[in-house]
């Protein structure tokens, strides 16, 4: 209501915040018709930007690592977005006061810009706004883009969809934030950091954390998502994010990956995974949208079958198959 | 890998516990054959548990409260499993230390199971595992389970579609707990629960609760779930759940929330919206594994439009859109 998606686009051209913004809320809201209109008219305008991804469980400092590393890229005058995605909070963005607590770091610097974005219970979730909210960040021109999540489940594998080089923080003392992280983290990330690293337990970690990737190494056959990486091992680095110890070299690290993609030409590969990971979203955010509609629509398909699954005289599987046959028949 | 589904079948209905367990490592594993061979054969075993959900932030005691209102119900001579979901963990389930731990305070009783599940990051997740297991439990003859899940996003409205009952569960002093939660919590929680009641702030946290519901009730329209629930007003309790203060109250809401849906002849209103749940789902993690053979069958539909959006030579939602097409035209 009251969004004209072109006249927004054209404030994101000019370099308008507010326009940038609401452009965000777009994405967030997930009105699919809307974002198609979005995403065609910006995708020739997208591509530029190197995608970052930071993500590491609660409590490892990832926000102050984040800012952090954005203030090291403002010094080399990048213009930094960061986007604060999580999966666990059903909150809204924009006007997060975390947000506005963030950006008192960056003063009133207008080549930083920071949004939280939670998934507003929509269809496809943050799966499926976060690349398009990249895409959205990428057009608007930012030289460098953050995608920060917090590390739980499937975000650490979404994250590493999604960006061009991935960064898993830890620290010292979380217990069993390895063991608990250990699936994930291992095959999605280009570079680890251990913040917190003035603290006792930061040689353990780093031993034990070596010992694993070293395991993996030998145990494991890469997975598809790990083939871009061939030929790179994960350096493992040390910060105290708050007093901004450690962060250039962090910076450098990141740097060093992009140019191991580009000298390896395999950064086109991972922009391809990327694309195929955000055409297999909207793909399925469609998919589950029809058969949302399919239980609301006047033939109440899903209706019936539910009915007979509850009463027993069809099991779900079955149920599913005469969904799908539906599905198609109504398309 | 060496698992005959019919044998273990065989065992499950013996009442053969090694049988369950593996059963529901299959669940976990969510290889689709085997899985609908498995669900196809139960099926008609299932419909006679009650399914109770408890959900709620991680450190309001949900694991204490959940075995203490087991304990409660097992001096019913009521048998329980207790099915712990955990988002947010990518370990498995089955050999899990916190399951024996807890399983310890209930000694060897029989009648009572506990497992912990967790996405192996396969198909569809634990929206798509979660129903299926509740099934294999219900087949299993225990009078009720209880699906017991930390309140992260999307979880408590899953939650709520496979429990008869949701009981949310919340403690004072976890700062904005309540705001945290507060998306998902009013729309799904047929009971709320304010666990370690004996700590300050237990007054204040049922009256900002109970301002909440009201201010709810008055402004939104019930949501689709929310009919079922229709003449229902959510009670408060206070437990002290590690000294079992209060249960046999939460025990008695329990049951009192299960006589109104009976009474409303709204209890079967619930079994559909399950069976619809589970359908969807199920259906959903079919096409999401079409949508990846796609990706990795010999034409490589996907890939080349990956390519072609990485290229930008074509925007994502016309490729997904052909993306679909081919879907359709595989079928």
């Amino acid at each position: 209501m009251g969004v004209d998606v072109p006249d927004l686009i054209g404030g994101l051209e000019r370099g308008e915040r507010r326009s940038l913004a609401r452009l965000l809320t777009v994405v967030e809201d997930g009105d699919p018709a809307r974002l198609r209109e979005l995403i065609a008219a910006i995708y020739p305008s997208t591509g530029r930007a190197r995608v970052i991804g930071i993500t590491g469980s609660p409590g490892v400092g990832k926000s102050t690592l984040t800012d952090a590393i954005a203030t090291e890229l403002r010094g080399q005058d990048r213009s930094v977005a960061i986007l604060a995605v999580d999966p666990s909070s059903p909150f809204s963005g924009g006007a997060l006061l975390g947000d506005r607590v963030r950006m008192q770091g960056h003063h009133a610097d207008p080549k930083v810009f920071i949004r939280s974005m939670a998934s507003r219970g929509h269809l496809g979730g943050l799966s499926f706004a976060t690349p398009q909210a990249v895409l959205v960040l990428d057009a608007a021109g930012f030289d460098d883009i953050i995608v920060e999540t917090v590390g739980v489940g499937q975000s650490e594998v979404e994250i590493a969809a999604t960006a061009d080089t991935t960064l898993v923080a830890l620290a010292p003392g979380m217990g069993d934030g390895i063991q608990a992280a250990k699936a994930g983290i291992l095959e999605v990330a280009d570079l680890f950091v251990i913040n917190k690293a003035d603290r006792g337990g930061a040689g353990q970690l780093e031993a034990e954390l070596r010992g694993m990737l070293e395991m993996g190494h030998a145990l494991e056959e890469p997975a598809d998502g790990r083939e871009a990486s061939a030929g790179w091992w994960p350096p493992i680095l040390r910060t105290v994010a708050v007093r901004g110890e450690g962060i250039p070299e962090v910076v450098a690290a990141l740097d060093d990956h992009l140019d191991h993609l580009e000298a390896a030409g395999r950064r086109d590969e991972r922009r391809r995974e990327r694309a195929l990971h955000t055409i297999r979203e909207i793909a399925l955010a469609a998919v589950r949208r029809r058969v949302t509609d399919l239980a609301a629509g006047d033939d109440r398909v899903l209706g019936e079958l539910s009915g007979q699954v509850a009463a027993r005289e069809l099991d779900p599987y079955t149920a599913a198959d005469q969904l799908l046959d539906a599905l198609e028949a109504s398309t």
